[in-house]
């Protein structure tokens, strides 16, 4: 079971920021910078080019909605979008307010109390 | 006019690998790994996210099956996915063909010879 199923059935807390009955959005916890989000099928596929087009492509549209809702929220040049997948076997569409390439690097990470994280999570919400 | 807009009226050379009325894959030609791919709208639009829903929609649809074709000709763990536009203002998709992390931070380039490049884009869209 991978730690987002374990998110999308509550055992490991997050804050979350949207859900739908196929979808969930919330916060990474170790973000490249304040409003990093991760968008997730509730199936766990590992790859993102195995998932059925059609899911595929709902997939992206919730990510579409999130990412113009992070657009409004959290100030930035520009939402960017990252598919990896190597690390956690459990498709995530990445959605990271940029301001500069070295916040698409995965190596520079922001630093958030709980309570901004709340609060982000909230504010993006609030846009959806 | 962008350099995109320039690679889709012929007038700088590419390394195609498909194209349709609305949109165009070719070679990076600085790319991360063998095979990364950029899929751009022919529609000279800035920031993805300021793309109407549905064109979104089917530029996505677009590179999954650029995607596929790229899972299928060149070998790799899986294929990643990019959008930052913080240097061209003109909306790419990056396709990466993954080994590990290092592919998707732009940091690390693969060289390959113009033989190596149409090789690779043939082998592509002969799998699309």
């Amino acid at each position: 079971m991978s730690i987002f199923t374990k998110i999308i059935s509550g055992e490991i807390p997050s804050y979350k920021v949207a859900e739908n009955d196929e979808f969930i959005a919330f916060l990474d916890i170790n973000p490249n910078a304040k409003g990093h989000t991760l968008c997730v099928p509730k199936q766990e596929i590992n790859k993102i080019f195995d998932m059925d087009k059609s899911l595929y492509t709902c997939l992206m549209e919730f990510s579409y909605d999130v990412a113009q809702a992070i657009e409004k929220a959290v100030p930035c040049k520009r939402v960017g979008v990252a598919v990896v997948g190597l690390e956690v076997p459990h498709v995530h569409v990445h959605l990271i307010p940029l301001q500069d390439m070295d916040d698409m690097r995965f190596q520079r990470k922001a630093s958030l109390t709980p309570e901004e994280f709340e609060e982000t999570a909230k504010q993006i919400a609030a846009n959806l």
